[in-house]
């Protein structure tokens, strides 16, 4: 290969693996505390995220207290309860049946805020596209999520979540919007599959159904292709 | 450490130096083209990103003719103009001074869609935050990111493109939002430090600046942290 080089065969093989056996964990938490040692660790690596020019527009709010915990539960009970609302029959059931948070089991919880306003970066790259600062706290999340499963520690992420109730349990002022809601722990074991894979809820499609060619609506057939 | 066991040090070493030692590639490219096999790997790296509800709503367009990419990079020009007119003094001649895509330069360009509203994953997490659809696809583009880098091939983000003439030039439906336009190649070197930083337009600011505990008003002093 010309150019830099790759990197060697192990390390090379654990950001695959990372990327392949990263799981969204929403239960089976171990009630072992994360140290700081490594919690810091992980907040490293979400804080090297990439960031539309280089604002680093995130904000860590590191949640332990079960007091703080329980009152985004409660949010979470009224969000999923509308959310079951507006599923019948069958699906009602299997979406009633699923486990799709950790909220009080894990340990720790974390949530990712963003200024996507801040002044930090100039704000260069988002007259076009303003939504990248929102998009750079989301890449935070990815590799803390990442870097987490490489050291055994399962992340979940909660998404059903009012935001505005949100706000008011963790103090966050209108200009700043919650990203990604985290629930952080050790766990017994990560899961081969997704859990909504193994819960029925849906199946996960092959690479080729999303790949298109120089342009929306063209497939990319064997022709094209380079060896 | 209880439960799951972490990667044995060198993966672990792995997934901690890509995050650490990715960068937003604008300038440099070589010409040699990404082969499909390398191409392939970090397509699926991309593609096994998590996803609302098991959605998986993204797309991915393999970008290589040269056509097109100047069709694109019409389109940069135009935007780019756009946000240097919104500085003055130094700072525009700062503005101007940036090399900030490598979209002729690069061999591969890959814009990665989502359909935010597509019925996969029966909505399952996105009435609170349906945000979280955009969200998988940004996950998408970052875990490429991380696995190009231990490739050793570099990759940009080029946010500064007007996504109304984006969708023109690469047919993408109404209903479909482009996420992220990115450059791939091939690279001499991986920088130090960002090229923001070296250049002057913003620093990085420490960790401990953008942490909080248990609300967004509290810092994480030393008496909460454990051991």
């Amino acid at each position: 290969m010309p150019g830099a080089e790759g990197f060697p065969e192990a390390e090379l093989r654990g950001v695959y693996r990372a990327i392949r056996d990263r799981r969204d964990v929403r239960s089976g938490f171990l009630p072992e505390p994360l140290s700081d040692q490594v919690l810091s660790r992980l907040l490293e690596a979400a804080h090297h995220a990439p960031s539309v020019g280089l604002m680093q527009p995130w904000r860590f709010i590191l949640i332990r207290a079960m007091e703080t915990r329980k009152a985004v539960h409660d949010i979470f009970l009224r969000s999923n309860q509308a959310a079951l609302d507006t599923y019948e029959g069958d699906r009602a059931k299997k979406y009633a049946s699923l486990t799709i948070e950790g909220i009080l089991e894990a340990p720790q919880n974390l949530c990712i805020i963003c200024n996507p306003e801040c002044e930090r970066g100039h704000r260069l790259g988002r007259l076009s596209m303003p939504e990248t600062a929102l998009y750079s706290a989301v890449c935070a999340a990815q590799n803390l999520w990442l870097a987490a499963r490489a050291e055994g520690i399962g992340v979940g992420w909660v998404s059903i979540l009012d935001k505005k109730a949100l706000h008011e349990v963790l103090h966050i002022p209108e200009n700043i919007v919650p990203v990604a809601y985290l629930c952080l722990g050790y766990v017994d074991h990560f899961a081969a599959k997704p859990d909504l894979e193994r819960a029925g809820w849906e199946r996960r499609i092959p690479l080729d159904q999303v790949l298109a060619f120089e342009r929306y609506d063209q497939r990319w057939t064997a022709e094209e292709k380079k060896p």
